[in-house]
Formats: structure tokens, sequence, C-alpha cells
């Protein structure tokens, strides 16, 4: 019997890109607000932080985010115009073609021969099953959840659901704060495989690299020989 | 052994208020917009059913919607400080209490001995799991299902995702289109309960009233006793 009852992933920056969604997103809107001479990002980035609790994570948010910030950096002023080309970007984050990331695809069919294969992600609900739908990856996956935050509560309620211990659960997730440290809160095995873009939420100290459960790859096509490392008895 | 497996509810307008929420921000968008001489009820309708396939439903998709109906209603001149009353507007729906509809708490509480409940709600995943946790009766339900839309198909994702047969599947909720046709389609049981309101795109023809497994009830007080007589052995 393998060691790991279910091998989890985190889906944006882990199976396909998603952040330079945003990041392209936040650069068409420092250009249509050039002319105001504020700090962009920083403001925006604040104007997140304060809707989270109402709003969650997901595009439609950060647009409304976007709106308000050129709104407020404005002092009103805003051109409707502008306004409907936040709105517009915003539709186009939403119907973005799905990339996945390089070895996704050969890596989760080599693997789901040997372990059932599960989604964890956040995020909008219909924005999160388009994604997947388009991905092509969804027969892949036994278990899909989308999840309105990653806490260890969350994971906690997951494997609850499933009946899994979670010394037989692995996460493989790009997001220190979200696929990694609460996993290993709970007691699981976390794999952490770094994106090139992180949002600065996101963001976090990464663990002791001798933290027990801890792992970290360079790239997911590294996943498989990983695995069979853990697998192998200890002596 | 009970002739029902579980007991589904739906719970905007079902368990608790909501489309009065929609109703009164819609009228402040009206008084907003009361300057310009549009349709604003019936042009905020046609941009909210085109935006339906990126924003999906719920709160976020709707702001969204009415900023964009305002900046086409006004020819881009809306001022910004409009912008974010409707965007203030949007966070306080957010934030509103969840007030329950009459009855629903004793019935709840009675059907709970009798029969595992559930609730299968569609709508941004953070708003609706607010709204449950806030509800008080998160721990009336066995289980909890928040779905992107309420088709056929994705009530009977979750019925071979429990392993339930539609003939023991009985779901209760306000909305023709979402709880009652869908779940007939597939041979399981309905009880429309209508409510005062009820949005345009929800609406639809009730199906025949001697269409089997179809029931309607004037308010959820009296399923306990719908539920009764459904039980008893017919001879």
């Amino acid at each position: 019997m393998p060691r790991f009852e279910v091998i989890a992933f985190d889906a944006d920056d882990t199976l396909w890109h998603s952040e330079r969604l945003y990041v392209d997103a936040q650069s068409e809107f420092r250009k249509l607000l050039a002319r105001y001479d504020s700090p962009v990002d920083e403001r925006l980035h604040q104007v997140e932080m304060r809707n989270l609790r109402h709003f969650g994570y997901g595009i439609k948010g950060f647009a409304l985010s976007m709106i308000e910030t050129a709104v407020e950096l404005t002092g009103g002023r805003i051109a409707g115009a502008d306004i409907q080309a936040i709105i517009d970007q915003a539709k186009r984050m939403l119907a973005a073609d799905v990339e996945l990331l390089a070895h996704v695809d050969e890596t989760l069919r080599r693997l789901m021969d040997r372990y059932p294969l599960m989604v964890i992600t956040k995020g909008d609900l219909h924005d999160q099953e388009r994604k997947i739908a388009r991905s092509g990856l969804a027969n892949r996956f036994r278990h899909i959840e989308i999840v309105s935050d990653k806490t260890r509560q969350s994971y906690e309620a997951v494997l609850r659901r499933l009946g899994i211990a979670p010394e037989r659960f692995l996460m493989v997730g790009n997001s220190l704060r979200s696929d990694i440290l609460p996993v290993l809160a709970m007691g699981a095995i976390a794999v952490y495989v770094p994106y090139e873009l992180t949002w600065a939420h996101e963001m976090s100290a990464p663990p002791p690299v001798d933290q027990p459960g801890y792992h970290e790859i360079a790239h997911i096509g590294l996943l498989p020989d990983l695995l069979e490392r853990l697998e192998r008895p200890r002596t």
C-alpha cells in the first residue's frame, strides 16, 4: 500500500499560469492611471487587503478593488471609459486561456495510475470550475475541492470528509502561505514548487529545510522521483 | 427506514432573506441614476444576463454589472463618487445580517432528528459560507454544497458523490428554475415554497400540479406535515 492515500495539488501557478494575468492587468491599470502621480501598486494592494473580508479571493474582487483604487487615486475624476476598461480587463482575465505549466501534463498522467489525485484551489467558484474544465485535466482528478480560503481548518475539513489521516496526505503547491504552512501545521506532507511570480499576500518565510514533512522541488516534473524516495521504507 | 435519505434546502430566500438586498440595491441604483432619463432596471437586467457567463451568480458580479450599466447609461459621465457608492452598496450587501425566514428555525430543528439535512446553494463561495456561518444553522446540516449553478448535472453530481438515488432525494426551494425543475427532471422529489420576491432570471412556469414528485407549500413550516404524508405507505 502506498504511503499516501491521495496526492493533492494547488491549481493556480501550480498546474497552470495565473498570477501573470493579475500582473498584466495591474500593468494596464498602471498605464491607465499614469497621468496621476501616485504609487498605484501600493495603493491597490492596500485596497485589496482592506476588501478581502468583503470580496474574498478572485478576479471579481480584484476588479472591484481596482475600480475603488482608481476612484480614490483620481479624487473621483476617473473617466467612465477608464472604469469600463477595468471591467473589460477583468472579463478578459475571466475568459483567458488556461495554459498549463511545463511538466504538468506528463507528471499527472504518470502519477494518476499510482495515486488518487486531487485539486484544492481557492478563489471564485465559477472561475475555478471554468479553468478546471478548460485545462483538460478534470478527469485526472478523483476529487476537486474549491475552497474560499486555505487554512489549517479548511484542510482538516477536507481530510475529515474524505476520511484521510494527515500523515497519509501530501499537498503540492506554490504558495507557502496557502499550500505549505497550514498543511505542515496539521501534520501532513507538503511539497513546495516555487513559481516565478508570487502575489505579495501569499508570501511567507519558508519553513526550516529540516522541518519534518517539508520538501521543495524546482519544478513539478521532479515530483514522481521525490514520491518514490518518500515511499521507500526507512531503514 | 424513511423514504428520503436526505432533505436538501436551497438557502437564499428559502432559509433566509436575500432577494430584497438586491431589490434595495437596485432601488438605490435607480436613485443614483435618476437624472438620466433611461429605463435603468431593464438595462441592468440586460447587462447582468450578458455578464453571467463571465461573472457567474452573486453580489460581486451584480456590482460589476451595476457599474457597467452606470457607465453605459451616462455615456461615461458617471461621477467617481457614484461609482464608489455602488461599491459601498455591494459591501453593505456582503456584510448584511442574515435574517431567517419565518418557521425556518423550528422546522429544521424538528426535521433534523429524522433526516440528514443538506444545503445546496449557488453564488459566491465566500459570501455563501459567511451567510451559513452567520445564520446559526450550520450544525443543523450534515452536508453543505455551494455550487456555481443549479442544473440537472450539478444535482446529479452531488447525488453521485453522496451515493443517493434520485427517488430518495427531496429538495426544498423557492426557485422553480434552480430548485424545482432540474430536480424533477432527474426523477427526485421537489417542494416549491414561493418567496415574495423573485429575480426575473429565476422565473419559470411551474410544472403541472399533478406532475409526479412536485409539491408546493405556502411556507416552510408546512414541510414536516407534507413529509409525513409522503412517508405514509400508499394503500
